[in-house]
């Protein structure tokens, strides 16, 4: 079983492809589309992605990925999100930190109040904010890290949980060439591409959801890469694509816009 | 009259600022929340940042900050947005490239085809990226920039109009302590945290404009800080906080939620 993620090891990647499956061959990649072509080729099995983060929101290139490629989600992983600062001297004299673009989203209240006068360098993983920190050992260098990269890097920890929120979680989902069985506790993820902006049009979608009295769990309005007021809609709802009444919605939606269903899969919230 | 935005000179922030008056004095600022700042405290007039771009989509810590602070959207400021690759060698000759990471989003699929194999290196801001390269003048370093920060940091440009898509634009707001005059062509804009979470929820709340036939220009929902699932749902809609209808419509609303009207301005598409 071979699972591609984000790398390098020691993301939070790294942690819910390992949450996903412990003996899985994890496979790292550079970005989310890398992983999807990985998945598409055959090359891995399984790809796990971040999908959304309750503090910093929607992973835009991972909802572009999936309407760009043909697989199905088949799970969700949902893993707390706890950043920890390290680095080899006080907190008092570090200038410079190292933080990825999300991390720093994360952590802007701390960073502000005990970081405030130092120099933000951003990184292009948490894993690569850690491996600085472990080859310099600067004293006057800090980074953001996750728990997975301390003990990967076997890094000194200054502060431990320094995120905003401690409510702070990722949600991932798991994309394959296959499909999930059908449970009783599922969530299905869909994709409305209208094409048209006229009064009502979203109220009116909705309505097919809401007379069938589906609950819906998430929506998102993303640009189509086109004019801005342009926008495809990402829905998440509960139940499965083989319900009766989610059929009934999907193909009433289907008769007058493009429809993508994502997938079907157990959820965990 | 002073302006802040986001620095160093020779952003797209700097640009779309003295697009809106080009005989201010900006005041640069490292963060959108600096600027919110500053206009509160009144070191500035008026605050440019950017709300949203037609590719890469939302910009979360503006919308975040727009709940945070109370000040009004007076304008907004459609600048199209054309990337350059700049550096002092052949485009074969880059090893590593500089790159903004929302510019990374637009340029995605141009580097991957004409620099598949080069190391890219995150920055914190476009005119970081021009900064860097304007110093080292090294034939191994590329980067992609604005115009204006060719202009500034007297760059060679490689490839003119790198970005993956034409009709690339950022959406800016002007943000300030006073309100806009009323015109005849106004966009209002709303944040609605409902606090609750059952079937219809957002239908019944989309309802509300739908039959009064106000046509909404955009919905966004971004997690509230607290767990997956709770969301603010930002929204647009043609015409002024001051018209008959939308007036019902927003107090109908605000009878059962949590509203926070973030401004009435003219509309400039």
């Amino acid at each position: 079983m071979k699972i591609a993620t984000l790398g390098p090891k020691g993301t939070f990647s790294h942690e819910a492809a390992l949450k996903r499956n412990k003996n899985a061959t994890i496979v790292f990649k550079d970005t989310v589309w890398d992983i999807f072509e990985s998945v598409s080729v055959n090359e891995v099995d399984e790809g796990v992605v971040p999908l959304e983060n309750s503090v910093s929101g929607t992973v835009g290139l991972t909802l572009d990925a999936l309407m760009e490629f043909d697989l199905n989600i088949i799970a969700e992983i949902i893993l707390p999100i706890k950043h920890n600062l390290v680095g080899y001297g006080k907190i008092s004299e570090i200038k410079e930190l190292y933080v990825h673009p999300s991390t720093y989203d994360q952590c802007e209240k701390f960073i502000r109040k005990f970081l405030p006068h130092i120099k933000t360098i951003l990184t292009s993983s948490n894993a690569v904010s850690a491996k600085i920190i472990s080859i310099q050992k600067d004293k006057n260098k800090g980074a953001i890290v996750p728990e997975k990269a301390i003990e990967i890097y076997n890094l000194k920890v200054i502060k431990k949980d320094v995120q905003d929120n401690k409510f702070n979680v990722t949600r991932f989902i798991v994309v394959s060439k296959k499909e999930a069985k059908r449970t009783s506790r599922d969530r299905t993820s869909i994709a409305i591409y209208p094409q048209v902006d006229k009064p009502g049009l979203l109220y009116n979608l909705l309505g097919e959801f809401a007379k069938r009295n589906i609950n819906l769990t998430k929506i998102e309005s993303r640009p189509s890469k086109g004019r801005l007021g342009d926008y495809i809609f990402f829905i998440d709802m509960q139940g499965s694509k083989e319900d009766e009444k989610i059929k009934e919605a999907l193909s009433s939606i289907e008769e007058s816009f493009f429809l993508k269903i994502l997938g079907s899969y157990p959820r965990e919230y």
